[in-house]
């Protein structure tokens, strides 16, 4: 038997998950996971049900489920059991991609790292190391559009669904957000919405606050205001420097981006308008 | 329209999302929140269903649900919106009942506290400032058969649904234990399996743990091995004598204790052999 | 022997630790406690240390050790072991108080409570049960200044050391924080600086945000940016509505101001700048 | 000028502080850190104090303050700022020697990993390319004398201060935890006292705790009892499997590892009884 995943959002109104669950016991299929949300404040329902069944290709489960989505005013979508192909950007910092990599390479990822895009040589040996291809694509402020053209590029030759921002430290261009809209997630070390933009761990050390975290969020057009997907803390106090709290902080990082990913390529996330609905 | 919630628990086998959604659709109902739970280990299936109907009795549900019930082997429970009546036992300590108190008097915990019943005098005033009845039944070995009879009577007395031993610090019978099944809630004051009995946290200090914590589990006759409902946890340090460890634990104590008796009061706990399902 | 607590900064240089070990011994004091800071950032030292001895008058102390204070640019205050009396403002929210309350009259909480201000009635009962004075100041725009006025006569009257805003939901003006500067602390109910400002539950909300949490802060005449005494958070999910993040959210409240209270209340807290240190 | 710790423990009584800040001034040196901790349980002073001086050669130091250590019974060591020499113990498991690598690797360990010791040929490769040798010493009931006394003369032959049991699943004899004793620290899978012995996991998994964690600790002849160094916890629930709970716990494992290894190699950890001091 196969495994398929259906994820959908519409509005509330009774028989939703009548329709669903008939729907798929007609299929002949067995659910093994369901969640929904009922959002009250904004009268939707978001519900992610996974099951096995004989046959679970996504096409056509999503042609047969068209009149069941109309009626209720459906957004869907099937998924089978595929791993979604992941490229990781990094700069300089190896924390985020060196976790990735162990989780990747033991088991604990339900995803394909398939390359590593990096605007510096300084973790081509991580990356090959771990027998990924090394992408060097330099930016400064005149190379940035053709550097950007070229990592489409690369996304596309490397046919990844889901590009993952270790820690890369230039900002995308609005029109580069747009197109990966959905399919990146940036990890920003801090836990938003404080300490946004440039050394948020300096800026944590000057506040003076007394934990640090990380925030895994979808990269958007509106830098570090992207949809939220997870976040970690950890208890600091006075003594540590700035470059203590980012010491600790990147533990923070490495978690919450490790479960983000995982999240994602298990169609755990769905958007509720600049919200995420999480079924972890 | 009213509220209801069913509760159950069956082998696990393809059809049975689909025939609790049929049923409740042919009811008119509504489904506001659903949860569920495959266990693979065991093969059986947990679900809470809740939802608003025109006619939600309870009685009546549990009927007309036999049929579906008998044909999937389903254990279940109906229960309507009534928030349940809570009869606390205390000796001493008062920072759950206090805390509780609090809870149930602002409105944030759905069920009613009905009664105090203590084997010392000490919280009278706490109690009845809350205008709490207080029962006063001193326990020593002689009179532990009728001090226990007279709580059941009290418990009766005063229509209790749930029993919550917020620091009681008497050893119930095994018959009592057994009579209060499924219905009484105890906290006790460490991270158990660790430190169970007595003084846990001169045992913790004893031991230099790092973190304390509470548990907060149904009450059988085997002690301190009941179904875990709860545990939280607090960092602590060398520096904190076991007085000091009792200090910060209680909160832990206190916050366990009272997500337990939501949960419990929200029909969100089920249990599984040993272990408890919260569809929190 | 009595207990005293010797507070101080200074610039660093070599040989503090050891003038004012010499200094206590010479007193024939014993150290208790002592804990030291040394800021390399701002090249600062910080030093709280406990002792006993036969006489700690704080105003002797703090003439003999003028000597040793001018030598080392110390800034510094000798403590006795008085417990400091405290205010409490409220206006109807009564977490923060009703655990105030129950930590003071159980022994845990190293101040006197010795009234409760309120520009509502709502919170007068609780704070009579607990024998309490209640002082009603109503505030509006227009009796502000008057208002105000009446707090700080009130404070005066009570001759209290410390107030404590716990959940007031008045601005108090530049003036009368500069006025009760160091004297003091808010709780704010979020993890600043995220969600300064108005209704921060909501706030957190809207942003999706995966853990909500408290700021106990000293009070100055920049809103929300008073330096950080401690701050504790909790995980929340998509699940919970700006009322539900509410209610986990109090927990953190009332733990992070009691902690802000008991830390001042022993001299552990000490403030760099903006910043502060804390000795617990 | 160089750095030098000097840690010592000692019975309670007025001076100590005076006589060590006393022999350091003498001494030219500059105190940049100090803790201590005033047992009254044990009536035993802790202390730990951080210097620069122009000379703080341990030898020296030592012989130096020995009048001064017999005056108030001390005992006590002085260490210079020389990094410790680990050699990491592992079976098959990966991430706990994956994670002290990278942090080896980053520099924010205060250790030289110099060797890996396994008992299977599983993490070679991981060793390799971080470019530790690899010592392979299968280990069975009869050839279990002749294995330790390899690791001993591994021990030496790296001159190795520490070694670290980084999930290493075979229990050393008693002689060998006598040998290595206060030098060697091992990770345990579960949060002690909980789940002692094999397959914590499926223990907690069997259990139903609401948290997993983990125990970095000094290893001594009686297993799983040794003076606990560090603890880590993650919150868990029903739904997931034994496997699943190994998978959140291990990331909890590889932080309190780090930390206990970080904290031994800086001197910050003592032993009191059978519980610690940690001055981190």
């Amino acid at each position: 038997p196969h495994v398929g995943v259906l994820t959908l959002s519409c509005p509330q109104r009774p028989g939703i998950v009548h329709a669903v669950s008939r729907f798929l016991a007609e299929l002949g299929a067995d659910i093994t996971e369901h969640q929904q949300f009922d959002d009250r404040v904004e009268n939707t329902l978001f519900m992610r049900t996974a099951f096995t069944a004989q046959d679970a290709d996504a096409e056509t489960l999503t042609r047969r489920f068209e009149d069941t989505a109309r009626e209720f005013g459906m957004t869907y979508t099937f998924s089978d059991a595929t791993r979604p192909r992941v490229l990781i950007m990094v700069s300089k910092f190896g924390h985020c991609l060196h976790d990735l990599i162990f989780r990747w390479q033991t088991g604990s990822l339900p995803a394909d790292l398939v390359a590593v895009v990096s605007n510096h040589e300084d973790l081509r040996p991580m990356a090959e190391a771990a027998g990924l291809p090394f992408v060097h694509i330099p930016v400064d402020a005149a190379s940035k559009p053709a550097a950007e053209q070229r990592l489409l590029d690369v996304v596309e030759q490397f046919e990844a669904d889901l590009v993952v921002l270790a820690r890369y430290m230039q900002v995308l261009s609005d029109d580069l957000c747009n197109r990966l809209s959905g399919r990146a997630i940036n990890i920003h070390h801090s836990f938003l919405p404080g300490f946004k933009g440039a050394r948020p761990y300096h800026q944590a050390h000057a506040r003076g606050v007394k934990h640090v975290g990380a925030t895994a969020h979808y990269v958007t057009a509106d830098l570090d205001e992207g949809p939220i997907i997870e976040q970690e803390v950890v208890r600091v106090d006075h003594r540590m420097t700035p470059e203590e709290l980012a010491t600790v902080g990147r533990d923070t990082e490495a978690l919450a981006l490790a479960r983000a990913v995982r999240w994602h390529a298990e169609n755990r996330v769905m958007l509720s308008g600049h919200r995420t609905v999480v079924f972890h």
